[in-house]
């Protein structure tokens, strides 16, 4: 197969680097000493029989978190950050995620758990394990790398080809190929990114083969890691003698199944080795690699495309391995493992060429330029191998004491750094919040998220057949199409909620001060406040709390607010506070109370000192990345500080309340507090009849209530409706910044798939 | 009660003219010369048991067409012109709407059909009618003006007196008060509005009592129209003493019941009297009105307006009249309702001081200077009978021949004008055409609705006590809120059409021709389009129909494209024609074809005649008030006509199609034609599931196709869908240039209201 020959006279460079990616990354629970926990797998992370992010591999103790196959690599690494996150955030406090591939801290063999899953054969397969391999090794952990080729680059090349008649065929020999040759070089990359120099001396049934001091390049793929009995020898020749020799140890009972086949290449697309003859090989598994505890989450991106230009190369090659070229491969890989990390490898050679080679492949294919450099790095670790990751990994080992204690250091750095923006999921943080936070517990939950369009906050959710759609958080198929269209329409709005029965005020506008007071039997004994139609700063504005009781005073009034516009509102006047009611369904979930910016005095700092002190809350920011936002200093602030004859040097006295703004948007710096607990029920059914009578599913309910503590009258003088608001904001509630959280995309989730616990 | 001084020391004159509107107006169905139908009422208007708009009163030829309640009379008068475009256009060819009270041209009693209700009461009653006063009085019409007082100025006033302790009795007598003065003055509207001097004599079961060329003022408020037994007083002094006689009467015998008693003032609120004095009287309804036949539906703005004013007089006035009064204000209606409507009144005086308490009142309560003036006209009217409605009509009978003949003229013009813009509702004409159509079909089919806003075309529809709202004419409940956000969102629409399996055209962008050339090998062997991503008079634009075959080809098209711009794209090409399937539950209900605007040749006229020729189409305008637009001959037309080595003086030869647009909009005057009937079952089946799959109950899908009459295969060389829409035109289904029209109104009707019919 001249794969290198057609891709060059045909120009499939760009065709040959696309390709589908993802990662299945094990790793143990920890102690914040980095032993191993003897905990259960965390309930919050819901069924592991359908779980497809948070799975256990052997033991309770033994997380196996799995990306989506990703059409690039930077998503697949979104993912695992993402996924991380979510299970970083969620372990008991005093949990962790081990670093590093061999297990540290190891319990006694009783104390370690085998997978507590649902299915039987699945328990009965890892008892199986124990026996064979003993308990130690299972606890090992690595990283395994799907890839799949782009199926029309196969179907291309098949089309430029006349050796081969089936496509299947033609399919199978190029990943058999691939896989070959990997087996043949595959010790390149275990110099290069192997990370198991060394593991606490109770790992090992009797002593430790290491004397003191002693490391080498990877436990993981030696001898002392979890690998079949070296008498298993499976042919790569063809897919019929790949199967009949794996059904011939199974047969023979040296294998449990197929699958106790721990190859560093994996056959996938079918369960049986068998039906990929004619199913095809649909993709490869690469399982060779130890987690690179330098990286946050065990693999940087960098390593990740060099792997997949690595793979790439396995096909690139002219030269095929044959079954012995197969053999030699292991072997070498067997005898690297075992060599001095700090010593130059006996092979250097061949791996230099096999670089030089790779270099010239993404030349002629057009790969980034970057993607050259990095490879010319790797090249250099030959001749100094200080420069490989398990060289730097000793020497780290060597300063800070010890194997454990190195992981259990990393393990806690990085669990504190999955907190740095707890509100957030890092990896997607050009989306919305509130949709991170939907993602979060989706991924939590283990229900399926594909994201659809990351600028509109477009969401595709999964749960076995069930599909759902979600935009912006909570925009869903829940709600009816004419409902937000209802909310949008403040006339709409204020005639469907009067017609069913709710306190909404009403409003009047007049052009001319004669118009106004011809008016006036309108408003006679109604609280009203009489205003400029566009206000400004205030000025203009008469509220009569208790009734227009006289026309003079209401003469008086609107002369007052036509001399500062065009046109007047005469508005029912309120009493009372705004809140924010959050309805979902039956059920009002959340009452917020937002208060305009503000700081409390404390007699000895200026307003300005307690603006920037105020401004270190973990959840205040600028942008839209923070759920709250900085208090500014501008000339609105200023003015309103004027108002109350304050300047932003002043002293505020203790407990004097100084209030920046007059509006109390968040966005503005404003407080959000949640009352939910406080606000009179009577108030929370209101809101949710509100948002019945919208026909909304999710709904925002704005109301003006006189006293929270006293139930609803049915008049305006006790409450009134103001807004409904679709697509209602959710991070405030939240987050908020005094009061209980209240995690609503969990109730949304709850909506749209009830089935889900 | 010093209601005229309450209302001036307030200045309530505002709150005064406020108040709520309706009218019924009967109206007999005729055939083209005037004579009365003997068909039954038509079943397009559905039962008659619920309907809120149309109705049979006596008889089955006898129409009641009946106004919602509005706040002002310009909406009630919209209403009435409505309604009457739906009956007009809904009745049989050959059936009119006589414009004039008396019937004319009645059919002998035997062919005189009693309205066939479904309540056997109702039958019963009007059987007991004929019994009373023969079928022909019965015939009789006229409309009936329902009024109702502000609830807030009669509060108001009840505040600011002392003398009544009870507000329900306030209310009763205010609006008592109102009733017994309008008896007493009501020979005055008489005098100005009455429309009946004559009938033709077979409606007299004996000889006429008119001598030849004899008139009277109102044949219908007179002793020959539909009146009571004389000796039937009822008392207007209480309520309590108005239950009391009516009972008394229908105890003896003289009325089968209440509503029997017909009076030309009815207190509305309860069916029983007596039940009004503690559920207090709503409104009154005035029926004195004869039909004025120089109005289209009956009745003009400003005799409405007129009547409002009378009745405000009515309780302005500082006088009551007692039941004497009440009497002399009934003989004296008896008297001028014989009088000869070109004569000068007896009553002259009286008249004339009326109306002048009429201006005084309108001046004191701050009216419209346009309602004065027209008050002073009616006064100028007693001085010159001639002016009146009445003395209009006679001079107008006199010179075209006879009450019929006049009649039978005015009901054609009437359904002419009626059918002059047959798409529209004349009177909402500033809402969308789709929104008129959906009112035209919801009022024929008797299903309540109301204009939440005009502008937004928000429509409340409610039938029973199921409530609806829809939006721009097909927005509704039944489709989910997210589905339009897919729809709306054209990488989110592909990505979720093509995991349904649908066949949708991919494409890509690139940014160099380098790398263009790179991707060559994801385009070999398709169908594509390569164009600049600006595209420009079809500039720079390559097809390879056949598929790309060659680097070279494929290389040179790339070069083209980007001579034209900086970012070209190359896309799947679909052979074929776009059709826009209008989709609605399970059902593909319309497919149309768009025809780029064009003319066809004959060999004689210019392009420019042709288009002058094409543009007289009825359904073709210039703005939004037509369903379809005039070509125009702007720059890009003649562009167009350019390209084709035309101008538009060119002589297209015989059956030569000149295209005038690149476009196929209807907005650029392009042809709609529906090909429903053509369309391959196969196409409709998958508009259907792309609808579905957008989880859309209401769906415009455009599919390109290259044969219609062939059923669908399963790639992109026989089909593509290239966009799915929601709130897809209705009207261009509706009235289609060509074919059939698809009335998708009536659907989108059946879909919200499957339990009408």
């Amino acid at each position: 197969m001249k794969i290198q020959h057609l891709i060059k006279q045909h120009q499939l460079g760009l065709l040959f680097q696309q390709g589908s990616f993802g990662l299945e990354k094990e790793s143990q629970r920890v102690y914040q000493d980095g032993s191993v926990v003897t905990t259960e797998h965390p309930k919050c992370f819901g069924n592991r029989s359908y779980h497809p992010y948070i799975q256990t591999d052997f033991a309770e103790s033994q997380l196996e978190l799995i990306t989506p196959p990703n059409k690039n690599l930077e998503d697949s690494l979104r993912w695992l950050s993402a996924i991380h996150e979510v299970v970083l955030r969620s372990l008991p406090e005093d949990e962790f995620i081990f670093p590093l591939s061999m297990p540290a801290g190891l319990p006694s063999d009783e104390l370690i758990k085998v997978a507590q899953l649902d299915n039987p054969e699945d328990v009965a397969y890892r008892e199986h394990l124990v026996q064979s391999y003993g308990k130690n090794k299972q606890m090992v952990s690595g990283i395994h790398y799907n890839f799949q080729l782009d199926p029309a680059l196969i179907q291309t090349l098949f089309n430029l080809q006349q050796e081969q008649k089936s496509a299947v065929d033609f399919q199978n020999n190029l990943y058999l190929k691939m896989a070959k040759n990997f087996l043949r070089y595959q010790w390149v990359l275990l110099y290069l990114l192997s990370a198991t120099p060394t593991v606490e001396s109770n790992y090992f049934k009797g002593s430790s083969p290491l004397g003191k001091g002693e490391y080498v390049r990877s436990l993981r793929s030696s001898k002392y890691g979890y690998v079949n009995d070296p008498e298993v020898i499976v042919s790569f020749d063809s897919l019929e003698q790949y199967a009949e020799s794996l059904e011939h140890w199974v047969k023979s009972g040296k294998l449990i199944a197929e699958k106790e086949f721990y190859s560093n290449v994996r056959l996938r697309g079918a369960k049986k080795a068998r039906d990929l003859i004619q199913n095809g090989i649909k993709y490869l598994e690469f399982r060779l690699f130890d987690l690179n505890p330098f990286e946050q989450y065990g693999m940087s991106l960098a390593d990740a495309r060099f792997i997949h230009h690595f793979v790439l190369l396995m096909i690139w090659l002219d030269e095929m391995p044959d079954q012995q070229g197969v053999e030699l491969g292991r072997s070498r890989l067997a005898e690297v493992a075992l060599e001095n990390p700090l010593a130059q490898t006996a092979y250097r050679e061949e791996g230099e060429w096999l670089l030089n080679q790779l270099i010239s492949m993404l030349q002629s294919i057009g790969a980034d330029q970057s993607a050259v450099s990095f490879v010319r790095e790797k090249l250099a670790q030959f001749a100094d191998p200080g420069l490989t990751l398990c060289g730097r990994l000793v020497q780290e080992i060597e300063q800070k004491g010890g194997y454990q204690k190195l992981g259990a250091m990393f393990a806690r750095q990085y669990k504190a750094k999955a907190f740095e923006r707890f509100y957030a999921l890092t990896a997607f943080d050009n989306m919305e919040l509130s949709t991170q936070a939907l993602m979060f517990d989706l991924i939590q939950q283990g229900i399926s998220v594909e994201i659809l369009d990351e600028r509109d906050q477009f969401l595709r959710l999964q749960f076995g057949e069930h599909v759902e759609y979600v935009k912006n958080g909570n925009m869903t198929s829940k709600d009816s199409y004419i409902s937000p269209l209802i909310m949008e329409n403040k006339v709409v709005t204020k005639k469907v909620l009067e017609k069913a029965g709710f306190n909404v005020p009403q409003s009047q506008e007049f052009t001319s001060v004669k118009q106004a007071i011809a008016g006036y039997s309108l408003f006679e004994k109604r609280a009203v406040v009489i205003k400029p139609k566009s206000t400004n700063y205030g000025l203009g504005i008469t509220i009569f709390q208790q009734g227009v009781n006289n026309r003079e005073d209401f003469a008086k009034a609107v002369e007052i607010a036509f001399r500062e516009d065009k046109e007047i509102m005469v508005e029912d006047y309120l009493v009372g506070t705004e809140y924010r009611f959050f309805v979902l369904g039956e059920e009002t979930l959340a009452v917020l109370l937002r208060v305009p910016a503000n700081i409390v005095g404390d007699g000895i700092h200026t307003v300005a000192e307690l603006v920037a002190q105020k401004n270190t809350h973990p959840l205040r920011g600028d942008g839209s990345r923070t759920p709250l936002k900085k208090i500014a200093l501008g000339d609105i602030e200023q003015l309103q500080l004027k108002e109350q004859g304050l300047t932003v040097e002043s002293i505020p006295a203790k407990d004097q309340i100084v209030q920046l703004r007059a509006n109390s948007n968040i966005s503005t710096g404003g407080d959000s507090i949640d009352i939910t607990d406080e606000m009179h029920l009577s108030y929370k059914q209101l809101a949710v009849g509100i948002a019945k009578a919208m026909g909304a599913a999710v709904c925002g309910v704005d109301l003006i209530i006189s006293d929270l503590k006293e139930p609803a009258q049915p008049d305006l003088s006790s409450w009134g409706v103001i807004e409904a608001n679709f697509n209602p904001m959710m991070m405030m509630h939240i987050f908020p910044y005094a009061g209980q959280s209240r995690r609503l995309t969990r109730n949304v989730i709850n909506m749209l798939f009830p089935e889900v616990k």
